[in-house]
């Protein structure tokens, strides 16, 4: 197993960083790091903004759901999906761009090129001795996010990326089944098997969890799904996204 | 610099293949790196085919506008956003779990978990010395691509990765400047200094053509843009999506 194999089978989101702030050439490779990933016809349709002020990473970390990692870190990173620069560039070359960026296939085209680009700033950051955690919880409120960060339309906030110096590291958690996962030729639509695999990573799941906390939990995967799945949670998100001219038509 | 950041910096896309097939253990690598990806709320939400019938690569090149590269290399995955395994867990757990999987924050949820699987099975296979390129033009048919891969509803064919043994490898592409997609606290809003810095980067992308064509290309990046996007592609897209029981409400 080589080092960039090895770093990625490590991945573990952190959760205690120290107070300790990353270096202006930590930034700059984590941020080259980023840039080096494909995107989709070279679009670059993606922006990262970083957070140093501490009242400002207070405010992200209590509208993310009051989490404390948000708030003490070594660095802050938040991206974005951005196709605010190619409305600029289409006043400028006077070119009709508006029904291609408000199309659903631009908005998912932006939304996977700024994942492509932030997962290699966190194995860039990981391969370094650095941890990470990506914070999903910036869109719990996305307007007050999109103030705090002066976002232009057609740009939006998709997640944080808290990275710094790990003070507490847990332990990994189990993915599904590689089968359940993978498929060979064609998408595997054997329902039986394919509950029953669920059932065998239920198992796995309750037992880490058993482990974890001395037999206080022992949720299944499906169970912590199904009920999550049921809270509904950010359902304002179409209209967010609408109303920043994006994913329109 | 280390290796981890070697290999991110040093990525280029992939446009030839030799004709020899990766192994059944490459595979299970790459695939694994994939699955080690963090995932929103432990989600993971995407799945994977990998696609070895020649037969089936040539109607998915053809589809993904007669691309030779997916025709011929080492191994093609098509990465796929699902939330199907989650509609089954719904009726396992006996949860009203759809009016959230047919978000539009469920639907980025899985799309980004698609991502960030994707970009670390295209960082491993690099690791080991193996070229990759993503395959965004599956989306110019998706319709096809559901048909020949039998994806089920609330599954969406995302992207290919073709993975092989790279015969030709070309330069890597200057990315936007630092300055312009990086910013400290918040947004940059200067339009003029934005602008400034598109006309500088025009001119590093003309050069770039100009060495790489000997003089017959020298397209600006903005030109580029403002013409791909005045195409208006896949404007089925959001029909499609929706089709499928996504980015619904």
């Amino acid at each position: 197993m080589n080092k960039v194999i090895e770093t990625i089978l490590n991945h573990r989101s952190i959760r205690h960083f120290a107070d300790k702030p990353l270096t202006d050439e930590q930034i700059k490779t984590i941020v080259s790091c980023a840039q080096a990933a494909a995107t989709s016809s070279f679009i670059q349709a993606y922006s990262i903004i970083g957070v140093k002020d501490k009242k400002k990473k207070k405010q992200l970390a209590e509208l993310a759901g009051n989490q404390e990692y948000v708030a003490v870190n070594g660095h802050f990173f938040v991206f974005c999906a951005d196709l605010y620069r190619h409305t600029l560039i289409g006043q400028q070359e006077q070119k009709s761009v508006i029904p291609s960026l408000e199309s659903t296939e631009k908005f998912m085209v932006a939304l996977i090129d700024t994942a492509l680009a932030a997962q290699n700033a966190a194995i860039a950051a990981e391969s370094i001795g650095l941890g990470i955690c990506y914070i999903g919880g910036l869109r719990n409120h996305l307007e007050e996010v999109k103030a705090i960060l002066k976002t232009p339309e057609r740009v939006i906030p998709l997640f944080g990326l808290a990275v710094g110096y790990p003070t507490k590291v847990t332990g990994k958690k189990p993915r599904l089944p590689f089968e359940h996962i993978y498929h060979e030729e064609e998408y595997e639509q054997n329902q039986q098997e394919y509950l029953q695999q669920l059932r065998q990573y239920d198992d796995v799941i309750s037992s880490y969890y058993h482990e974890r906390t001395n037999g206080t939990r022992q949720d299944r995967w499906t169970e912590q799904m199904a009920n999550m799945l049921t809270r509904q949670n950010r359902m304002y998100m179409k209209d967010f996204v609408q109303k920043n001219k994006l994913n329109l038509r």
